[in-house]
């Protein structure tokens, strides 16, 4: 049986033999990818992001439970789980396992986890995280969960992978908290208050309806938060027509399971929105998109150094070190030629 | 006079237009950073790191104020400040404002702190810190502090940007603070433990120094730490050749002041030692051609897509986006032609 054939099947020592070969980008993963495209393009990928601190990991393991597990007359879903790490230079690996984070779900062969090491070259993260996703996606995972830490430039990229994204806040995480917030507010979908039963939950949940205010002035939001907003009911914003999605905000206990069920209702809301507005067929386009003109640059680029004679370019290069060029204009120098 | 002769005849207030200018990629900008690239690669580039709560801003600000008013017979420095703050989608600005930052630089016109908003785009914060860089470089700046808030991947490409980082710990933030740590080992080259006052401040020590310890096996290097090491003193670390610099580890309360001389000791240790290993040529020619590779991709992709025809390009999408192609394929295909 082939690779592609044994992960349709739900062969999962293929599927994590696939999965670390297309983390490492050989060519095996890479031909792969390619046969399992035209499966892809069903799951719901949803982002899961926030500061360190605010509790993700637990907040994830409740999800993936709880799709497990849904109440009497929800249809269970196969769960992937992404979790982004930070590697460590020494181990090359990642800190958190994958074993301590199956606990949960340990012998489900409907959820798969898998940590991944957080990657030192531009662009890498997101490329191989969306590649990761591709596999899961092909291999009938409904939801993917990509867990990531922190609030930089990765999360906006993998914000731009997923179709609905988390953003996990908990009270009293200290005072640059608020300027983070802010930022962040941009990719959510879903704001989620965790370790609620901490003190300070009022003015975290207070700091964040403020700024949603800010953002979608509107004295109508919060009395409709949580279901689509029809267009009539918002002043006009400028960047686009018809429905419009206002984030919602959500308060949970994750280490005890309080506030998942609301979360996951907002989820499936969130992506009947998608479906309704356009959204998802647009974000598939825009990223497809992108993915297409990565490779058409990574190939365009490829040719035209292979048919550069080396010591032109090191030679031109010299002239950039020695600040005799530009890194522009020794770029219109080499291309003139062709 | 040229905008190029004010920013180097020390002209603030056009460098202040051109740095928007920069951020922007106005075509002015655009022009001017080539025509003040002959001027730049004196300057000695600092990033400064770290999660969020652990006093970055504050630390930051000593280190301008030490390099202004440094020791009887030290020279002072001229600063620049780049505050990489997360962006708010709603004032289209950052958060915490040039102004208050300025509080006590304010009037000095050797020190010019510029706040940049986080940027959505793949690539795009690096790419424009790194232009705001070169222009205060050629403008005359010594050292130009670059702040980050966060550990992801922006700072990691910053620090690939940066010729010394700081990553700026302190001690009680949450339970995820350790796994941050190992990530953002692998860019640290002064690891501060900011907050010093606080409880805990042993046990962050201990945890840092035991991931030292993995990373640079040697029972030495305690004992050393803060200098240049010699490799004849450590284990042959198989990456490179010559002296090798061990990350340092030092303790400051920022607000207060403490600490600061010894962390701006070791900025000048490193710096030393990156010109005596030849470490600073070498990051700056690995930076210069990065940088004209970008060039080349940016322009061979404009090129080849004005050349195509534009039904040619949106039906081969159509086809990824409805399975048919993956995006690797249809690339392959658009290019076959050329």
């Amino acid at each position: 049986m082939t690779v592609v054939n044994s992960i349709l099947s739900g062969d999962r020592l293929a599927l994590s033999r696939l999965l670390s070969q297309v983390e490492n980008r050989t060519s095996e993963g890479r031909s792969a990818l390619r046969e399992l495209f035209p499966h892809t393009g069903k799951a719901h990928l949803i982002g899961v992001t926030g500061a360190p601190g605010t509790g993700k990991s637990s907040l994830v393991n409740q999800l993936a439970r709880y799709y497990r597990h849904p109440p009497d007359g929800v249809t269970p879903l196969r769960v992937a789980v992404i979790a982004i790490d930070p590697s460590s230079p020494f181990t090359g690996g990642a800190i958190l396992g994958d074993r301590i984070r199956m606990r949960d779900l340990a012998g489900d062969k409907d959820v798969f986890i898998r940590s991944m090491a957080s990657r030192g070259s531009l662009g890498g993260l997101a490329t191989a995280t969306a590649a990761l996703a591709q596999v899961f996606d092909a291999a009938g995972f409904d939801v993917i969960l990509i867990e990531t830490v922190g609030a930089g430039q990765a999360e906006v990229d993998i914000a731009g992978l997923a179709h609905t994204t988390l953003v996990v806040e908990a009270p009293g995480l200290g005072d640059e908290i608020q300027a983070i917030k802010a930022g962040i507010l941009e990719i959510a979908d879903l704001l989620i208050i965790n370790k609620a039963d901490r003190p300070g939950v009022e003015n975290t949940e207070r700091a964040l309806r403020g700024m949603l205010e800010l953002a979608h002035p509107s004295p109508r939001i919060y009395k409709h938060h949580g279901r689509i907003m029809q267009s009539q009911d918002l002043p006009a914003r400028p960047e686009k027509e018809g429905p419009s999605w206002v984030p919602t905000i959500h308060r949970t206990i994750s280490t005890e399971g309080v506030g998942i069920t609301e979360v996951s209702k907002a989820i499936a809301q969130h992506k009947d929105y998608l479906v309704q507005s356009g959204d998802w067929r647009r974000r598939e386009r825009a990223r497809l998109e992108a993915e297409l003109e990565t490779h058409v640059q990574e190939n365009l680029f490829n040719r035209w150094r292979i048919g550069l004679a080396d010591h032109l370019y090191q030679q031109t290069l010299e002239d950039v070190i020695n600040r005799r060029l530009s890194p522009e204009e020794a770029a219109e120098i080499l291309l003139a030629g062709d």
